[in-house]
């Protein structure tokens, strides 16, 4: 049985669970909307479904609920921060704010960070660029489940890429994915109706193609974007592998098979040559380049012309990428989100134990 | 019958045929030494192969070989460089400079292009931030043969990517791929052997699957990364749009279906909205971020980890980005470069034409 709330009801919970932990109010706002932004856009592996699993990774210390964000490294147009544990919803938007700073000052900015935690969402942080007329641009490492072409172990997490660029009367274009062929989220969904995953997804802990959505528990990988050789999955495996050392190698975070889960119960990797997990953040300015109303009068032209090509059968319409993610987000800022009975049951669970009432 | 020529003799052939054209010395080289690049890297569709097609196109003046580069706009991190209708050979390395030149003096540098033709490969223009220690990245649009996910439309080229990132003691991570699921090169080999395209790489005309090589000449398109909608074709869809964005819009180039062709009588299309092709180049300093040696030690260890991860059956390693290319190099600057029959009688006419000898 699914149970629905509105997105009001969901932010206070989160944001009062947040402080429960020791966020400050202003920390806990922060990472109550970005939690809340998956859900609003139809992201449900990354929203409130994950809110447990945060409170468990600052039981078990691995976050650190009253961090001290810092520049540890700067130039004009660069910086490294340390999230010092922190939440990396709280962190994320903190050194995209850095980046924006940046790009306000010198045409653009570019921040890596180090020693932070999952992020929620990419595309949130990288639409932070938006307002100010900027392109946002946003990644992050996390914890190795993805073969690299030609081999059995898992070596990249899946790794997503977000690039949100604005447009004029058209609605601004906002890419957001994993680098694998599925995301682990759309795993997941399969792994709880019990369904097999379509060839290209996952591989069994030799290396054979398979359609066992738990093939994870069986010591089997997820597959970089394109699935197998002939489809390009080195494609993909070269694009996990450039978020890992932006997000990685470039701030002194941990990267390929290093980085830490997210699940609290699952140890962390030996021999840990950076700290916390690394994410990448990018703003420009678009009149670094030419005037915003001619940008967005050309993004409007392209928009329409990319929404007016033609379909193939049964199709109606050719989709500009942060679409549908837009739609849900009217949609349930009216309706309200629909959470599955464990996730709500879960949230209860929280609220029971940190004396907070779902409002 | 294959021709071998040496790296040499290839390199001074060029140079000396786009001298005719009317390049300056130092154009002539700089144009000579990019195009042969992909051919020592082994991507032999973008390298001398391409030679008369450059010419034709400067035959009907859609190439200027006197062109006059210039910023046109910038900040201290960004700049529209404008082509002057040049070779993409020539104005990609000059638009480069200006990204290096930038990231050198404020972390970072990021450049627009309009203007310009064809670049050759991405790849060779990322790795001119390499001997400075800056990560380099390259990347274009070019016109479409690509239909986004749900179309039947060609919209988008094939937009590569490059990425380069400095290594220590091990070589430099070089990353260089189109965002389809594989390159119109590959698809022009399985064309000239009759061979079929496995599924996933083209569409027909209507947008169904086909193992068709020769699937673009009927109508058909190339399809991106991912293949179809399950194997995540909107993800590769959606980077090539980024890429298009990037180059063409940011710049006020020409974007999506209007990009103009490389084939000098393909027509030019309809009602354009910008000039020439598009590209954009980014470089970072490492130090901007942390110290060169951090940085290499780290990337080191990296690439060892991956280069020991346990392998599929039959496979005997996992390959870093750009090692396949690099070991190409080294075995084709040693024994030279073999050319097709067609390739060579080409080189031959165009000796004949322009009077200029193989030495």
């Amino acid at each position: 049985m699914e149970k629905t709330f509105s997105y009001d009801q969901l932010l206070t919970f989160s944001k009062n669970i947040f402080q429960k932990i020791g966020c400050s109010d202003t920390d806990a706002a922060i990472a109550a909307k970005a939690l809340l932004s998956a859900d609003l856009r139809g992201v449900d592996s990354h929203g409130v479904a994950r809110l447990s699993g945060y409170v468990r990774l600052w039981e078990v210390k691995r976050v650190n609920s009253k961090p001290v964000l810092k520049i540890i490294h700067e130039t004009p147009s660069t910086a490294v921060v340390d999230g010092d544990s922190g939440l990396g919803l709280v962190v994320a938007p903190y050194a995209m704010q850095v980046a924006i700073d940046k790009a306000t000052n010198v045409g653009s900015g570019w921040v890596s960070v180090q020693n932070s935690n999952h992020f929620g969402i990419a595309g949130y942080h990288a639409m932070m660029a938006l307002p100010h007329d900027m392109i946002g641009i946003a990644m992050t490492n996390a914890s190795a489940l993805v073969a690299p072409t030609f081999s059995t172990q898992r070596m990249l997490g899946t790794n997503p890429i977000a690039v949100a660029i604005p447009a004029g009367k058209e609605q601004p274009f906002v890419a957001d994915f994993a680098t694998t062929t599925a995301s682990n989220g759309k795993l997941e969904i399969l792994q709880r109706k019990n369904k097999p995953a379509p060839l290209g997804w996952v591989q069994t802990k030799n290396g054979e193609a398979s359609s066992n959505a738990n093939e994870l528990k069986e010591g089997g990988a997820m597959l970089p974007l394109g699935g197998d050789r002939e489809h390009g999955s080195h494609k993909g495996y070269m694009l996990g592998s450039i978020v890992d050392i932006f997000s990685g190698i470039l701030s002194g975070a941990n990267y390929g098979p290093w980085v830490p889960p997210f699940p609290s119960y699952v140890p962390m990797p030996q021999n840990m040559p950076g700290n916390g997990i690394g994410h990448f953040f990018g703003a420009m300015r678009i009149d670094a380049f030419r005037t915003a109303e001619d940008f967005k009068h050309h993004m409007d032209n392209w928009i329409q012309e990319f929404k007016k090509a033609k379909t193939t059968e049964g199709e109606d319409k050719v989709i500009i990428p942060g679409e549908p993610e837009r739609e849900m987000e009217v949609y349930r800022m009216q309706q309200g989100i629909a959470l599955n009975e464990v996730v709500a049951n879960d949230l209860e669970e929280l609220g029971k134990r940190f004396s907070v009432d779902m409002i």
